[in-house]
């Protein structure tokens, strides 16, 4: 389906990141659900530039919803959001059309678009896009909201700096939505930012992990095979570019140190509800959700733009070259990448639900 | 789609542990592909439990193609296979239908499906199933073959022990497809053997990380989002039980110790063809292919089966119980999923491809 | 999406005319619906021929249930339907296999599967599929009935001989179940099979025309644009074999004759419902039931496969040829076309009910 | 996957007759088709009100390409395609917003979208939103062009009067593209317009059957069971407001009136070419294309909006009310939704050529 996704609920994304204008195109969300501005507004602010462990250009995101709304509510059409370009500098772009600017798209593209691509500032591949993902994302938290299920990520690890674990979901997430950085202990996120500043000064850039909880799902949800939870997710999390891994509870690290009698969680009945002690599933089973929170984390690779020289081709002409990346470029993009995150996490548990529950679950407020 | 997976090419899984047969439809393949009967045997009989590290239960595997295949080759239609079932044993299941197998679907199926789940050895969630996806798996990777493209898998790590990283990828790949337990290095396979009977001794389970390459991919494959090759490939992994982590490239070690300067992957071109010297990002930028292999790892938990006393729930009585799973399990199934990712990763493949070059590319045996 | 079919109930047919078996996958259908093995034979008996109007061929259309089916009822996972085949003659096929037969689809499929395709009886082409559709219908005509939705397809047309139009709709469609020739007025049944048996004794065939009510469905089902209630009846119908049209309400004579002060469907409220006074618009309104009877029109032609010499050629040699289709052909294949438009609308009812309620909606067995 | 159609070219519609601004994603398309802007604005204008038989409303259609396409021709990428709109007059719909417009949406959209829907000018449901897919239509219509592939339609009935059938396929498709009335006779299209004048003249309106020709699709093309190319076409179709029956090649009254030696079209090799005599199959054999032109007949129903008193509902206080439509609307639709038909038959005929022959097969320029 290439740049739609979603089974019940469909997001098309488009646009460049020197087009007038970007956007998505969410569909099969129901009837009657507010469009709280102000929270998508926060949403996409979280995601801009605009700190010093960023880049230096400015990313408005003035926002404008041109379909689907109506008296403030959504009317059950399709909701098309736009979101306006500008601060872009496509000279800079021109020079360097033909070489291929090393962990980009550039060579990719050009043999898949066949040179008809549009090279300026990566294009339709831009991160840009991502904040059309976050405008949707924001709509369909607040439809999640209803239910009770809400969503949060933080910077995990960064250059041997690591962020606490997850303890109390809820508030934990709660927490995440209003930090500048966002870590669940401040402390952490001093020391990250040096870091990313030092990577900055060495004209170079730093990735690292970050670390996600979906609270609130109930248990039953997601498929056997192919639609597992799993699957959907990381479906839409490896469209994010810059993700290059998906672990869901203690992942990697688990599957290496624990044997069976450790990795396994076990239930229990706490009187009312059947939870487990540990997480390492993720909180999911056979593919399906058990109650707990579904818990994952993404590796966000460094930003392939830096300063530094790097060798490299003109894959026109075939020959090796050097090349100096100009512009203004995120040293780390792992804090604007975790409101993308959420969106991508928001759209997919929407999604599962609406399969299950039908359309119109999000407008009773209620899981029946 | 639940339990059917591909934009071109579909693949729909269907069956259950102890009913007679399991199988699969793989619809969308073009006419006129020989049907290896060997090949689909002995890729069966990897996935297959035959050695000491594998469970007792045997697996016989007789396969049956019941439709789509005429004269020996496909006929375009859809090829339904189906595969006995035999040596089960559904009483011990009858047993314990109300009890939570920590880390298995019990408990999820039973919210999910209201009790009428088929309990009985896992039912649809249980690995026997990979038996129709490997038989798919290796129909398609006949297909592959015939456009120069080949996959092979094999155990990273586990438990210490880690096997040397792919150098000549054919070779390797090719190596592996004969390998009596999956590993680059023979020493190796030898060691993490003897780790897996050590687990097996104490009555416990070990997981471990598999590596795959896909080899001869041209580039220009994927989408940009969401069917970017990364989403489409975990998409599927993902529906592997067991499977808690996937990553590309030089995944979470990468981001966590490379700087940009490090990880960014440089072309060059080698007189003839556009490559890289390294390959962090594991075959893909952008989501599309670059030409390069496309290599990945998946996490894999360790079985949930295990002899030793576990604490969980009685999920209808709502009572805290004890629980020693009896039976014949695997220690590990490190060994047996790795052609079961191979199936998954050829199904993958296969359908990009035709997405991009048409359905019939497989016949023409050349990318135009 | 080819041989599958559905967005959130998927039906996917494999199988050819002379293999061993036919057989279909439904998946997506959710837990806990009972299988009234009684009611697909009946409808695989109302499909089968066994009348004087039909081919001498006899099928006996003994099912097997091998996936998705526990203690008598539906699991939630997928299930797999399959059917033997038997009284095939291959060998008339064998001589003929390069000739395209008229109205047939030997020559097209010549070219879609480059002379790789099952030609014996049509392979993966044959009417004979059919009855695997008409397993899966029964299934889900069951699940229906649940939510007193019921579905039934007379004969309105052939040479001349009109049926009768709906009246009580509820009544009408239970009637037509335990029909022998399906009609509303018997004394028109006679005429029909009178005109059948005139067309056979010609060696020739005839067509006519189905009419099908779905009844017992709320309003406020389907989309506005692509997935419209007309759109996914008319896509799965016109997988039929021998369906050249397919009309709405009064349908193209409506359009012909009727004024839009004539045409549009009046509103009233009847005290406890709104209702309309005429349906030509078929029940459904911008691509949304209306919540009265959903009401369509099947051209169905006459079958391609005549005794009488016809014109055609040698598709591989390119000669011009005379033909004369031997074997047993059904002389109309109007009266056993009825359980299969009764079995896809089914199908699609289910797929837009599941879509709009939720998986569960046939176990909860009311809409909400 | 409601708002969005296509396998492999998608096509996502939104926006509401009183909105800001329709329009269009037209994602999967290969890069590389030059964009025809006055192509583009003539098939709008085709389907503008301009004339006496349509409604007093002007639609100016300014579109804005804001995505997807770069120096002139495509990139690959979503083409977002937005049309403004203007002279909307929301405040005589504020009035009726309760009252259930006979033949129109409102009381199915009431129950599906719980009284949020947009209920100004039809909203979502608006015949407004096919400028959108017109827009759309002409961008595919140039890939089609590139193959050799044209489509025309024209009006073939209107109250008794009947323009001829196509004869010469190719050039008559292209005489429709200049025409004022689409009809293939001139003195037909003069009796045409006198009949739409006078119905206008008695505040009603009319319907009539339209008839489209694809020409120059190769043999081979489309599925045996569900993708069938008749399946698609008219899903496609179904989608269009007005629209209540499709049906191809001689339809209804071919079934009605011939018996299979008369239905079934002769094949015979001109020396050159495999094709048959007649075309009762509307090019399509067994769900499959067969090299003939694809010919389709769509029945277009009477405008629902008539200035005739009517009997309908306020569906929100139930009481039976009278009304009457005010405003200004067209008369018949038949001529303005000829380029819509062109359109959608553009998109299918794409989508089932790309995923035939894969998406890059419009830059190729060949079918291979």
């Amino acid at each position: 389906m290439k740049n739609t996704f979603g089974n019940s609920i469909h997001v098309t994304l488009f646009g460049e990141s020197h087009g007038a204008r970007i956007g998505a195109v969410v569909d099969g969300l129901c009837a009657g659900i507010v469009i709280d501005y102000d929270f998508i507004r926060a949403e996409l602010k979280r995601r801009s530039p605009s700190q010093a462990t960023d880049t230096a250009r400015r990313e408005d995101d003035g926002f404008n919803i041109i379909s689907g709304v109506f008296n403030g509510k959504t009317t059950g059409a399709p909701i098309c959001i736009t979101i306006e370009n500008g601060d872009a500098n496509s000279e800079s772009y021109e020079k360097i059309k033909n070489i291929a600017r090393p962990s980009h798209a550039d060579y990719a593209a050009y043999v898949k678009y066949h040179g008809y691509e549009d090279y300026r500032g990566g294009g339709h591949f831009s991160g840009r896009i991502t904040a059309a993902l976050v405008a949707v994302g924001a709509i369909l938290q607040t439809a999640l909201k209803s239910l009770g299920v809400s969503i949060g990520t933080h910077v995990l690890y960064l250059d041997n700096v690591k962020d606490r674990e997850f303890i109390d979901f809820k508030s934990d997430v709660e927490l995440l939505k209003n930090a500048v950085f966002p870590v669940l202990e401040d402390s952490v996120g001093k020391s990250m930012i040096d870091r990313i500043l030092c990577a900055k000064a060495d004209g170079d850039s730093i990735g690292g992990i970050a670390q996600t909880a979906i609270c609130g799902l109930p248990a039953g949800v997601g498929e056997p095979w192919f639609d597992t939870f799993e699957s959907v997710l990381a479906h839409g999390l490896f469209s994010i570019g810059g993700i290059k891994g998906v672990e869901f509870g203690s992942g990697f690290e688990g599957v290496k140190n624990l044997r069976g009698s450790q990795f396994n969680d076990e239930f229990f009945c706490d009187g009312q509800n059947i939870i487990t002690r540990t997480n390492n599933n993720g909180g999911i089973n056979g593919g399906i959700s058990n109650g707990m929170p579904v818990v994952f984390n993404c590796a966000v690779k460094p930003t392939p733009s830096i300063s530094k020289k790097q060798n490299t081709v003109d894959f026109v002409s075939g020959k090796n070259v050097e090349l100096c990346v100009e512009g203004r470029h995120d040293p780390s993009i792992i804090r604007r990448i975790c409101p993308v995150i959420d969106a991508v996490a928001a759209i997919c548990a929407c999604d599962l639900l609406a399969v299950k529950y039908g359309t119109d679950v999000f407008l009773k407020g209620e899981l029946k």
